[in-house]
């Protein structure tokens, strides 16, 4: 620690009432990016962050891509290490609407067994954790006027959409985010009392498939048992996807997964994972995956296949004897090791294509193709880091696997030739993607001095 | 023929155009039985049933029931034979409304390649079809005074969302409603030129399965692979229940099916159905049921089983990595022969349970169980209607089966003691149950002038 980190750390706690009204404000803006009605909502968020930053000192714009803008800021020291500072200010539909205690987009601070959070779609799932990364920053530039580090935000407004437009735009501004590190704020503590490092990110595969049986909805007893139904060709192609051991079927789909390393499996195994407990939370018993492997494995080690969605004929109340004419369905893989996702969505298609009869048809959609990621942790500033996020909460922090996919962290590799440090504070009962997201208050705080306290270590690695 | 019918059959020709703006009144009536928000317009539809019914001279009243009301009607000639009329008010719902060419309730007369048509929710299923018996009833009293029969109208509300009500208020009313022979309007012509008198309809067992796996809807990133998805489970049962033959695999399910006797098929063989117009028309090619066995032995004599709807997880646009906390179907077995529909329910849902994982749980909801209907043809009326329609249309009348299933003519015989013509005019291409449902103004006017024949027939079989 030097000098410079206690007074940023004092005015982060007196300054906390007003960093969650900020948060607020920005939560109440319904910027759901998958959603084409709520496109002027995205693009007020950006708007909204365009003007923090600025306010803030950076040099801040919203950058137009062919969807929803990048906000990009640069600033801070102008000799220090350069960082690149990663979140996304978009968020997830609110369906079911009927399952939220309370609006969506009304963010409240409530009273829980586990402490006070904020509850609103997006205050974990990625507002609540980017804010963290301002808020440090502005403590630090109220105390000292500037920061320890040069630094570039890179803001995504569609994140929960697929990230359509994040490679061209990485692409077309290779030279003006560069920079020596890429932070990333999208991941979680390993739990209430642990904070991580990710470093092992799964991949992610999605598409969308759609089967065309009859050219219209036919009477199912006019034509049932003559007619082919397509969501009878759609429930036997989703059936197909895993054998009755869990595994996916997908024809080479294990080629290219590695085994973990035994001194990686022997680090998991130390941190005492309570997969009885991380299922109990949401009432089930029993690990669903590959015969044989854990729950913790499964997640952040193993490929997997899921059914996303999937819609077909009439859904409504009561009872409609349709034959219907389509059925479809969003079927998303999570990749590791080296699964290539452009090899597999080719492997997939085949293997739909294979069980549509001749009187079926079938369209496909791509919604995304990502590989995994593995971190090179080998540059100092993951130590450093590692030691000031151990200084901040009770237990000390580890490097950890995911199950959830963040592209980015890819890209930034491939693209930018820059390694990321994944760390965030995120809890595994935010119910992100679910209706009743909150964000833990204790991770809000933490986690704006965690980043101080990072913020102060990186200067110095 | 007797003298009293040339008379009334040139009334019909001259009312047509008022038959026509009377039939188009009860069509702007969106009387959808299966959706609660129509619950007012199916009540309308009553009232005006009982309107033109009572002007008529019919002692027309609405019966409450624990559903939709009872339309019922008294009146005609005190000694002839007595007639009980059925036809339903109640009409499917409209989604997809974006493949409506035109409004559903607002009725329009159109010409088509085929002929004039008129165009609405119901114009066919079964609005155009009940009033061509009140419009033939109008006919002969506007000539005649009284009718040569003595008639009942039993006319419900709740034909499509499985008739609730229906056994409990024929039970309840046995000897108001008992009659010589019921006259069903609810069927089709074998082709445009060929009438047919319906002898044999498949019945109907509906179940809505819901699948529940985790409490909440889960991030598939956080929980793939070591969290049980409802919609894979789902998929599985869905896609058992059928073999790659075609053949439903619940156990039993086969024990109660007849072989159609050699004379039958032979007249079915002579009708010179058009398996490849049939599907072509909704473009298809291929017979989709049992190995082997024909379309219209598929759709006549083979009971099926099909998947009406399914849904499960994210179906909006875009794509949302979600793994869904439920999945559910809805599923419909139509029933030929003894296939007794309370034990395949029971056969159903232990085939369900036996495929749900211990980290899923299972509701069942029932949509109805009728089972299948074949008609005594003995009866003096069935070959003196079968003459009467001989006598109106280009080609002879025939019996035929009939795919659907109108559980009604099984309850009129297992509850009333009586049998049932099943009469009808619709044509195959009327698509009911489908967007831009049609009836052509032949069927209409023919169907119209059949009555007044078979009413003048049938006084004196």
């Amino acid at each position: 620690m030097t000098n410079a980190l206690p007074p940023v750390l004092d005015r982060i706690d007196q300054d906390l009432p007003q960093s969650l009204d900020r948060l607020s404000e920005l939560l109440r803006i319904p910027s759901i990016s998958t959603d084409p009605a709520h496109d002027t909502d995205v693009d007020r968020a950006a708007e909204w962050l365009v003007a923090e930053l600025a306010a803030l000192g950076f040099d801040a714009r919203k950058d137009a891509t062919a969807g929803h803008p990048m906000v990009v800021a640069t600033g801070g020291a102008a000799d220090g290490p350069h960082l690149l500072f990663y979140g996304h200010y978009d968020v997830q539909p609110v369906d079911p609407l009927d399952l939220w205690d309370s609006p969506p987009f009304e963010p409240r601070i409530e009273d829980t067994p586990g402490g006070k959070v904020i509850r609103a779609r997006g205050a974990s799932d990625d507002k609540g954790q980017l804010m963290t990364f301002i808020e440090a920053c502005r403590a630090w530039l109220a105390v000292h006027g500037d920061l320890p580090v040069k630094l570039t935000f890179c803001l995504e407004g569609e994140e929960e959409s697929g990230s359509p437009s994040l490679v061209p735009y990485l692409e077309a501004n290779r030279d003006a985010l560069k920079a020596d590190l890429a932070l990333i704020c999208d991941t979680g503590l390993f739990d209430a009392e642990t904070p991580a490092v990710t470093t092992m990110l799964r991949g992610l595969l999605g598409e969308e498939i759609i089967i065309q049986g009859p050219t219209r909805d036919l009477h199912s007893g006019a034509f049932g048992g003559a007619a082919m139904n397509p969501a009878r060709v759609l429930a036997r192609i989703l059936a197909d996807l895993h054998d009755d051991q869990g595994r996916v079927t997908l024809p080479g789909f294990y080629d290219d997964v590695p085994e973990i390393p035994d001194d990686i499996r022997a680090q998991w195994e130390a941190l005492g994972f309570d997969a009885q407990a991380f299922l109990g939370a949401v009432g089930l018993k029993h690990p669903a995956g590959e015969a044989g492997r854990s729950a913790l494995e499964m997640v952040w080690s193993r490929p997997t296949c899921e059914i996303n969605g999937m819609i077909s004929g009439y859904t409504g109340a009561g009872f409609k004897t349709v034959l219907p004419a389509r059925a479809s369905a969003k079927v998303s893989f999570r990749l590791v090791g080296q699964q290539d996702p452009h090899k597999l969505r080719d492997a997939f298609r085949a293997f739909v294509r294979a069980r549509v009869p001749a009187d079926c048809s079938v369209e496909f959609r791509e919604h995304g193709a990502s590989p995994a990621s593995v971190m090179e942790t080998s540059h100092p500033a993951f130590e450093a880091a590692r030691q000031a996020l151990s200084d901040e909460w009770p237990k000390p922090a580890a490097f950890v696997g995911a199950g959830g996919s963040i592209p980015i962290a890819g890209y930034f590799k491939t693209i930018l030739g820059m390694d990321s440090m994944l760390i965030g504070f995120a809890k595994d009962d935010d119910q992100i993607h679910s209706p009743n997201e909150k964000y833990d208050l204790s991770s809000f705080h933490r986690g704006v001095r965690s980043w101080a306290r990072i913020l102060d270590a990186v200067s110095r690695a």
